[in-house]
């Protein structure tokens, strides 16, 4: 399947979970083998290119691109998480939502000086979560080589706030 | 790796989340690319022979082992999710915990008549959560095919709850 048909694959529903949002709905994708497989091919050859020796994501929705990509260039996966998940020491972020903050952890151990990392997450919105997780990969030694999002909302400027790194989306909405 | 190391690659930490739990640290084999992929490439095999269409993972640990094999053997991935995550029409199973009740829910359309499903999650302790998520792909009209897990916990018993399935783990704890 060609890139460009996979915007057509994501379906889009309107006010989920909460009025006005319009809600990118990539189980559309893990659920069609054709489109699951572009998404990761493409993955592929992006992330060959930038020598990483590491993959973190996000949870929970970055896994299911992290996970592939981990496993066909036998790197290292490390998942973030949300508070209270990780067990031993952990590094904590937190960030500022519209409402309230959220908080982001990763095992201390898991990412070392000289490390090469590239985090996956499936959307790009504010940017927020990127950020944070970048701020801990970088607090812990380890060098962001790159961000992937299968999804980019260009409205809210997530990039702007990531402008120090280098970017790749699939799909991009101006809403 | 052959598959006998793979628990000693397993960190343990005692007492977390709480006071005497013994937890089984499945980060420790996303980090160890040998261990990760001996796991993937054991799952591989054991899929291939159930002859399935689709694979199913509950929320969040599942994923990291669902998604390669949906990708490698090229068949859909559904994941199961908690409240309020999916859009859509959804079907929602509950059920009890020793304290309080879990709640899971897949897309309606996710799972329909004549799939085989095979269903991923990290560990197999109670059986609750893979009990929940049988019972939502048999009312969507589909045949759970297996289960696949990567730790057991004997105890805890959950091969009796699921003794109507083809169950498969990899490294198993008495505690």
């Amino acid at each position: 399947m060609p890139l460009e048909e996979l915007k057509e694959k994501i379906h889009v529903y309107e006010d989920f979970p909460i009025e006005g949002i319009s809600f990118k709905d990539i189980n559309s994708v893990l659920i069609d083998p054709d489109a699951f497989t572009e998404v990761i091919d493409t993955y592929f050859k992006f992330a060959k290119a930038l020598d990483i020796n590491k993959i973190c994501a996000p949870e929970s929705r970055g896994y299911f691109f992290a996970s592939p990509l981990a496993y066909l260039l036998k790197v290292a996966l490390v998942p973030v998480r949300k508070p209270g998940k990780l067990p031993g020491i952990v590094e904590t972020e937190s960030y500022s939502l519209e409402y309230g903050e959220n908080i982001v952890q990763i095992q201390e151990h898991a990412v070392e000086p000289g490390d090469r990392v590239l985090i996956i997450d499936d959307l790009l919105a504010t940017g927020g979560t990127m950020k944070a997780t970048c701020n801990l990969v970088e607090r812990l030694g380890g060098e962001v080589a790159g961000a992937l999002f299968l999804i980019e909302l260009e409205e809210l400027k997530g990039r702007e706030l990531l402008k120090e790194y280098t970017i790749k989306s699939l799909v991009r909405y101006d809403r």
